[in-house]
């Protein structure tokens, strides 16, 4: 449904030559009197046109009567009305042939059937015209090294906004208002700001990736209230992972509440936010959790390009750090600690080479220089030589008091050896030092002003994954069917995934010999029953010839009684197996993100847990390997307190192996799931015995 | 051992009218000249003795060579020299009679046995001359009510330093120039800031108690590495909450590195974090994790004084959010929901007296204006019918880009309707508004920069418990025992914890007949025995008597395989039990905070999870009611998705009955557990199969 956007229409929508702002009113007070008056204020450089059907005058300016009135069709419509009118003026547009309109009324699919069929209207409109839309419910766009300030939002009312290098999109219009003048204070600049509302045609991955070779722009910054287009984004988000420029997100609905918050706000269905956050590792966009993580996180993101990002497969990163306050330091230390960011003692190589620098270190974990002394040398060659020790993935200085009254003695320092190696180098002031943030800031230093967001921004940072081209993505679903058990089994077999042995009995001929041994499970086989427990579909053990005649007698009445419209030709007769644990692992395509296959362990108190790992789908061997290594559960399975070793490999080779539905072209897989897959002793293996698919 | 502070003790530590500055330097380079510069340029009014032996001025000022050619005894002496010369002056400060010794040199129990000798040294001083020391490690004593900047802290060079009525300790002293400059910026000022160094003599809960009745300090912040002599903190915290004065901790430690950095660091053993974190809640004292939020925490806490605190037990508090921007209070929502406390919706009445006022809300969980407008009066209305609607706990302002632009619209009606009933009210702003803050702050409102602090504090408000006076302190436990088995239910079962029948045998002698039915389990009974199945010392199940003789003997053989020199003269038979799950229930005298009582779920996934509650001990059942609602694995006896429930009350009941060991006063227990205690179903009550008592 969503593709590239032209360049014409990325051109119309950032940089347009003319513009029309439809419904611009007259009257100060109002918000659709802002866009002219802030564009005039900035001094946008191309040709406005008013449109106002009651007046030929506004703010002083011609006025037209209608869009189609004009001496010349305008790239871009911003349009003001109500959401009636907007869905009338984005039909004219589409007439016009203008590339772009912005809608910045709400009242379509968050309000009700009404709004509903206005949307479902925009969308024909945008079809069949090919004008596309911005918004609904989109507070407008800025380029600030256009002039362009096409926006209703008051807070950019406000003379120099601070430019730079970041381009941000945001689903929360106001927002952009609040970190504009948080960026402001803390010297961060920006490219552009975009309000996308709800995406109903533009969506943010799109309107992000059409800037992507736009050499002003540096970095990303998304805030988010949901999370769709999953494809678009991720397309965007590959191609800045090629470009090497950073993408930072902040998503709402970290909390179940405010998920049911951003469905009512934005109309939007927000995604589950765990799959929200697996995507976006997966695409290697960093996702912070803390406010000012968000706008301190980019010159840290930049340090650390995706490409160079060493595996941490089975370790945690680590970090070292180096400070004048060792109060100040373990501030720093406890926040990377609990997002589980390694803070690493110097190796005895890196103490030698710091004590030939004159530094002795008393302390464990830290390199803390109180004893050394608040010094621009010390400070510079401990940063030096921590910047060179093989044993830290990045290193963190922290400045105490000395960053506030004098700024040269260890907050220099950190921006002159900035670069010394490839290795990132990040800042922690720890006292309310402005000045110090600001020559840091300028230096192009990452610098953070409280331990959170310092912890939150580098745990985010290494959390990124580098982000592969996804597999290819099949037609939308026509419907959807339920394979039996058995088809199942057929459909995953080939993938390599093992399964307990089985047959197939007509309930309606004589029993056969079983090709495996007593004890057997009789399952009901029957597309129609997913829960086959839930119908009195599941007999064991049986343990002779006579126990499963009268097995599959009882799983033909229980299920007569249950569902007396269906008829049970067929059970399923598995051999038992045991395994020294259960894990459960599943597959979905989900709408906004695609493919996704999850690990967790089975049983009632993994779910109470939420204890799983997940991946957008396939993954390799080696990725599954890391998901072993997320579910908390597993250490049971992994030679805990002397416990027997599971076969930790073997799932990790099933949970690979599954994760290729991702790529089944004859049939899309919806969902599927093998639940519980036995884990067997080390060496023994995995055997699923249960399977459950879902196909298009 | 730590008692009370007296009176002049007090009054030598925050208000001495003399001073003596032991090892002053004349090199303004130097650390040791900062003390003399900073309490003239404050104006200190006291007297002033500088003591050098090697220079008879110092600064231009007068100096002796020594404390006793002092012509009187000073109230304070702080001493400035290495750490041996501390030590001979803090002799001196005792011989001579001076009431306190801050100590700035380090160099003491974290510095290895050298260290060790020199602590035991000044410990011995203190008892016998009765000098109380601060520190050592101390940075020193700042009373800005009386020019007293008794501190070799450099950050206290700047002029004007921030006065309120905030009385700060800290284990760091370098911290406390950190959160100075911080205040500043956000208009919070201090009474007092102590550096109490390593806590050798003078605890952080006995300076802050000398102070309580000091009417100019209104508050208590606390920069923690670690938590030790909690009786003081226990009684400080009493006697804050009695007082109506709140009390804020940050405390490092949350994650394992970083509580290793602190034993590193301070030369404290850090308790481990959730014990701290248990200790705090049931002192009343509210622990944040933020850095933004400790300094923004107070006029929260003073909004909703301890006893105001309703309890929430059963439920999570409740937080009513009105809001000019979506995106902004959604991020308040999120943090707020992520802590555990709910933004929940205006009920129907209140939705009727909003409109009453106006006010139309279109949207789910919060009171979103974006409709009404950003207007005084539309704000004012509705917070004032939030204020009186009796769904919320608490109310929450969120302002968006007006509180920088024109606080007037809604900034203002905060300040104007803060105050409007019982109920707290705070005010989260959005962009960087630093007026509105200032606004905000200067008229008591708590407001905060951020969703994260704004989540956390609130949360933080809520998690704390009313204090309630201590059980008395037994002495000094003097050595330690275990009971077997037998002994362990004879000392808990008078409590009134129901544990499984037994008979204690005497392997010499014959059989008896049991007075329960078999099967049983056998288990060693030996007080030095306290994993009976590592040494082969538990048999099950047994189902007769001949079963029995045979499991006696394996117990006999395999105990003398395992611990050659411990001879097996009885066994434990014990009738076998069955539950729908198991609990653990622990209880210990922890040496820093006193009697603690655990619950945790059985099994080796929750020790995989760390999931537990824990509280000060003694609890009464509604207590322990909690702590089962806590524990998150017990939600599968709490007839989670249909399943049989488990007589939970009983649980509570007996989680109760063990915490009274804290009141024990003939045997003193330092440890005790019940691993595990059968759940049975509702209304069968809970069953201890073992159980394990150390005593002094």
């Amino acid at each position: 449904m969503h593709k590239m956007i032209d360049q014409d229409v990325a051109s119309a929508l950032l940089r347009p030559k003319s513009i029309a702002l439809v419904g611009i009113s007259d009257d100060p007070a109002k918000t659709a009197s802002r866009p002219l008056r802030f564009l005039r204020a900035a001094g946008y450089a191309g040709t406005i046109y008013n449109v106002n059907p009651s007046r030929s005058e506004v703010q002083g300016e011609k006025a037209y009567p209608s869009l189609c009135a004009l001496p010349e069709v305008p790239e871009h419509a911003f349009i003001l009305t109500n959401s009636d009118l907007a869905v009338e003026a984005v039909a004219e547009c589409g007439r016009l042939g203008i590339r772009v309109a912005t809608i910045l009324a709400g009242g379509f699919s968050e309000s009700g059937p009404e709004g509903c069929a206005r949307e479902l209207r925009l969308r024909q409109i945008a079809e069949q015209t090919g004008v596309r839309i911005l918004g609904p419910s989109s507070l407008g766009v800025v380029n600030l090294h256009q002039q362009l300030v096409l926006t209703a939002n008051a807070a950019f009312a406000e003379p120099d906004l601070p430019v730079g290098g970041i381009f941000c999109a945001s689903h929360s219009g106001s927002m952009l208002g609040a970190l504009a003048s948080r960026g402001r204070t803390k010297g961060v600049g920006f490219a552009g700001l975009v309000s996308v509302g709800s995406e109903t045609d533009l969506s943010i991955g799109q309107i992000c990736e059409s800037t992507l070779d736009d050499p002003s722009i540096t970095g990303y910054m998304l805030f988010l209230e949901s999370l769709h287009h999953g494809e678009d984004m991720r397309r965007f988000a590959l191609g800045a992972a090629k470009r090497g420029k950073p993408v930072v997100a902040y998503k709402l609905g970290r909390s179940d509440v405010a998920a049911e918050l951003a469905v009512s706000h934005t109309g939007a269905l927000a995604g589950e936010d765990a799959v929200a956050e697996t995507f976006f590792r997966d695409c290697g966009i960093a996702r912070v959790e803390t406010l000012e993580g968000f706008l301190e996180a980019l010159p840290l993101l930049a340090q650390l390009p995706l490409k160079n990002l060493r595996s941490t497969a089975g370790r945690k990163p680590t970090v070292g750090v180096v400070t004048t306050t060792g109060g100040g330091a373990a501030m720093a230390v406890d926040q990377l600690g609990i997002r589980g960011v390694s803070v690493v003692p110097p190796t005895d190589a890196t103490l030698a080479r710091l004590a030939e620098r004159g530094i002795v270190v008393n302390h464990g974990g830290i390199v803390d220089l109180t004893l050394a002394g608040t010094k621009y040398d010390v400070m510079k060659a401990a940063i030096e030589v921590l910047l060179t020790a093989p044993e830290f993935d990045m290193v963190v200085a922290t400045v105490g008091s000395s960053a506030r009254y004098n700024p040269d003695l260890a907050v220099k320092p950190v921006v002159d050896s900035f670069g010394f190696s490839d290795k990132p180098l990040a800042c922690f002031v720890v006292p309310e030092a402005a000045s110090a943030l600001q020559l840091l800031t300028e230096a192009g230093v990452p610098c953070f002003r409280t331990p959170e967001a310092c912890g939150d921004v580098i745990a985010a940072c290494f959390a990124r994954r580098n982000p592969s081209e996804p597999a290819p993505a099949p037609a939308a679903p026509q419907g959807e069917r339920m394979l039996n058990e058995a088809d199942a089994y057929a459909m995953i077999a080939p993938l390599g995934v093992p399964h307990a042995a089985y047959a197939v009995l007509d309930v309606n001929q004589p029993l056969p010999d079983l090709p495996f041994d007593y004890p057997v499970v009789v399952k009901v086989l029957h597309a129609d029953i997913a829960h086959k427990t839930d119908v009195g579909g599941v007999v064991l053990p049986v343990h002779d010839a006579a126990q499963l005649a009268e097995a599959m007698r009882r799983i033909i009445d229980n299920v007569a009684t249950h569902l007396p419209h269906l008829t049970v030709d067929k059970v399923l007769v598995q051999a038992m197996g045991k395994g020294l644990g259960e894990v459960l692992v599943g597959y979905r395509r989900d709408p906004d993100v695609g493919p996704l296959v999850m690990l967790a362990a089975g049983g009632i108190l993994t779910e109470i847990y939420c204890d799983r790992a997940m991946r957008l789908a396939p993954v390799s061997v080696e990725q599954a390997r890391e998901m072993v290594g997320e579910v908390k559960a597993l250490k049971a399975l992994a030679g805990y307190r002397g416990r027997q070793e599971g076969d930790l490999e073997a799932v990790a080779q099933a949970v690979s192996a599954f994760s290729q539905l991702a790529l089944q072209q004859d049939c899309q897989v919806l969902e599927a799931e093998m639940n519980p897959l036995l884990v067997k002793a080390k060496g023994e293996g995995v055997v699923a015995v249960d399977a459950l698919v879902r196909t298009a």
